[in-house]
């Protein structure tokens, strides 16, 4: 069976994410003055073959310490769909 | 009132998704062989200044369409936690 596994993986919240604060500041020069923060990290699809929903998120899960996230920069969550 | 807003860029379902091909390759290289498909993704929380939930979707669409997905590219999901 096929299951489509999401992957959230966002900067540690206690780091400085450089990329949100650019956003930020491009949000600013827009005019749009009413956001506060902004961070950014990734969101990964993964369509992952198991024979049922834990065997899948066992997949993921090996999937995001081996090689999605750095755990020393970045958490992830993982859902299915 | 702070709003958190979460967006979700996604490339286009039709569209060739290369980072999340090499994430694929990857994860077969370390011996991860039930994945079936990656896509690869941008995620974004906002913390927006606003009266009312509408009011902080309004702000995330506007800076979903000016800045953060491209059109001919991607697509975006906004939600609010």
């Amino acid at each position: 069976m096929i299951f489509t596994v999401q992957i959230k993986v966002m900067p540690l919240k206690d780091l400085l994410d450089p990329q949100g604060k650019a956003v930020l500041g491009g949000l600013e020069n827009l005019g749009i003055n009413n956001v506060t923060d902004v961070r950014i990290g990734k969101h990964i699809d993964l369509q992952i073959e198991a024979e049922n929903k834990d065997a899948a998120i066992a997949t993921a899960t090996e999937a995001a310490k081996k090689l999605l996230a750095n755990p020393v920069m970045e958490v992830y969550e993982i859902s299915v769909s």
